[in-house]
């Protein structure tokens, strides 16, 4: 007989059913056993009556029957109203166990307050247990779905460019070295280059799902030796505002189709509002901010530091888009060419043709319209002083190349802001940092 | 006004369009220049009058203008029987030149045989701009798509598995070593061990679509040192049956939604027949595939290498499917435990639980049940010498873990099955072997 999902038990009440999970908990009393059956939808009553000759195996299983074993039960399903646990119980006919869990779990995965992260993340394979958890990566993928259903449905191609590079390019800093053979490869911080490649080669639209690796000694909520980024680039724009307008739509698509399959759920479990956000996102140049950041909140900054958003610059970004727009996004534009990557388009007269988008006061995109006239991305390079480790790069733009922007989202950062969760040491399925291989 | 993509066309006959592209061609005669606008999805002619006042300035660019430059063309819609080109052709009031091919190019992408392979690989932002090519990744994205989207249905979640692990842990060899800080880290050569982990989490049906790494010094038509891999893995199932059925139904659902979209243009781009499979998917042992090659191709080999399949043995596979079954896939199960991982299960008589699928005459895919017993994977892996580096991995079976199995294709051979083209050096957008790093 199939397996049945136990949130999909309430279509078989009165039918023999197999369900399998954890065992979630037993309460062994005088006359009856209680297990509580888990599996990563829900979790179910089996309730075993000692009287019962026929029931004298099971009883004596579960006697001895570690927590977090898991087991395969046939039996029938009734409906109980009393049951507290969604009124219905199964009265087995049949216990089996599956795998035992031997030992005493390294700490309590239901409540996980209070045990320190660091523990939490060498015992992932029992931290993830937690419901949170589970959830949470339910979510992630439900949302990178409907990402690409978006570009799916836009005619998006998706690409798997190499992480294996033989010059450490884009920036030369932070960049991990292989051994590779009888030489050195370098492991790609982005699929930025080939990204445009594809665009020289005429693919049109693309996108794709990836790690990303950056050789950051550092240690925030937010960073990570290794991270999935979600990225798009596509051809035949007129500015930068096209690619702002396209990642607005995808984004508003994909938390929409979420909402409607998790709104609720987030907000039961997390105490999170996911709102869907209404198109356009708003939109403000960096120094209108700085000066409405001072004039609204008193905030201010030495001249200096205008040339980006400070962190708190992007914490205050939230509540300004909040309060002036109603709007929990905002785009920030007109950042000084100079502080930005080479391969970013600049206008005549020397602005930047990109864009930041902040999302609950954090940075969760740099999208631009990219130079692709072959003289002027070489001068770019020029003037950063890349030469030799660009020089396959520049080698794209030769021979015709259409106009393209894009942009990349961190996946998991997004994950850490649409639930509220503090770091993304948390929604890394197994967070990878400077001090952190294991498990 | 917005782009147009060329296959678009033919529903905006008589208006003024906007289309953008490649310059595929250009003659220019006495009275009359026609040039051949060449995006991803179609080509269209314009036609310059040379007598008509207006068309000066348009006319003059024409001259001097190289092939695969871009350009963006505003103009009206004609529907013009008389061009052999879609019976269309586009009359422009404006031009513009937004990149310039300045040079020679390196090779004639249009006709790519007798173009050397490495030529193409060093320019493959040229050699990608090859019809087949294009097509070739639309192809590629497509079956992925689909394939995703039958897992969606049934409930998997996609999880995205860190590719620096902290010991050499599958075999040791093959492994590419990063420099890691002040360490050493290795790059995975597969997310076996973490899809497993995820299953002692309770994630209950989970994929991940990433790279593999793996450090081999071979040059085949099937190898590469980093290549896609699409991983699947499932917990409460019966027996590796249940694998084998999930994959030939994924893949059945995958080849039909391919096939209503672009059958019939692989057929006239490739010259193959995209055959929807039917379920299920035949199955031999392996020792009677080596008795029925014998008998009905008079194959024979060693007993020694009757332990696998040899190249030779995969190739006729082929054959005796089609004739035996009417089917192009086969199943092999019944191979030797011990020449298999040690984290395939066996069963109380110590034969696998496991399975190689192969099609067009190539193995695409290993499947099992995994073991998921504490006790029984520690003595599996002490059989094979392995100790401190799966260690971390053993501790995933401690605590409970349900049983469960799953599999891996590649995305790169399946595309090259599936198209009949005679490398993954060409289905990758950029191979990476022993000597190539670079573009």
């Amino acid at each position: 007989m199939e397996n049945i999902s136990i949130n999909e038990l309430k279509n078989h009440f009165d039918e023999e059913v197999v369900v399998s999970g954890f065992v979630d908990n037993i309460r062994n009393l005088q006359w009856v056993q209680f297990v509580i059956l888990r599996d990563n939808t829900a979790k179910v009553q089996v309730t075993i009556e000692k009287s019962e000759d026929a029931n004298k195996e099971m009883v004596e299983l579960i006697e001895t029957l570690p927590l977090e074993s898991t087991v395969k039960i046939t039996g029938k399903l009734v409906d109980s109203p009393k049951v507290k646990l969604n009124g219905m119980e199964i009265i087995p006919t049949n216990i089996e166990v599956t795998s035992k869990s031997s030992e005493e779990l390294p700490f309590n995965f239901k409540d996980l307050e209070g045990v320190n992260l660091d523990t939490r993340l060498d015992y992932r394979f029992i931290d993830l247990r937690n419901d949170k958890n589970l959830f949470m990566f339910q979510v992630q993928s439900t949302l990178v779905r409907f990402m690409r259903e978006y570009l799916y449905n836009n005619n998006f191609t998706e690409i798997h460019t190499p992480k294996f590079i033989g010059a450490a390019s884009e920036s030369g800093a932070d960049v991990f070295e292989v051994k590779y053979f009888d030489r050195v490869a370098y492991l790609a911080q982005s699929p930025q280059f080939y990204k445009q490649m594809a665009m020289a080669s005429g693919f049109n639209k693309i996108f794709e799902v990836a790690p990303c690796f950056r050789a950051e000694n550092s240690n925030t909520s937010r960073h990570a030796t290794e991270f999935t980024s979600f990225d798009v680039e596509f051809s035949y724009i007129n500015s930068y505002e096209d690619v702002m307008n396209l990642e607005a739509e995808m984004l508003a698509y994909a938390l929409e189709k979420t909402n409607e399959l998790y709104g609720e759920k987030i907000k039961e479990v997390f105490g999170v509002e996911l709102v869907v956000p209404k198109l356009p996102f708003p939109s403000m140049k960096l120094a209108d901010i700085y000066k409405e950041l001072e004039e609204r909140y008193g905030y201010k900054v030495d001249e200096a530091e205008k040339t980006d958003l400070t962190t708190e610059a992007e914490r205050l970004c939230y509540k300004l888009s909040q309060e002036k727009f109603g709007h929990e996004y905002l785009f920030v534009t007109d950042f000084p060419a100079e502080k930005r990557a080479f391969y970013h388009m600049r206008d005549a007269e020397g602005h930047l043709m990109g864009y930041d988008l902040i999302w609950r006061g954090t940075e969760i995109t740099t999208g631009a319209q990219r130079e692709h006239r072959y003289e002027e991305i070489v001068k770019n390079a020029k003037e950063k002083g890349l030469d030799e480790d660009v020089k396959f790069y520049l080698e794209f733009f030769k021979y015709g190349c259409p106009p393209h922007g894009g942009f990349a989202i961190g996946v998991d950062r997004l994950t850490m802001l649409l639930l509220g969760i503090p770091s993304v040491k948390e929604t890394q399925f197994l967070f990878r940092g400077p001090n952190r291989l294991n498990p």
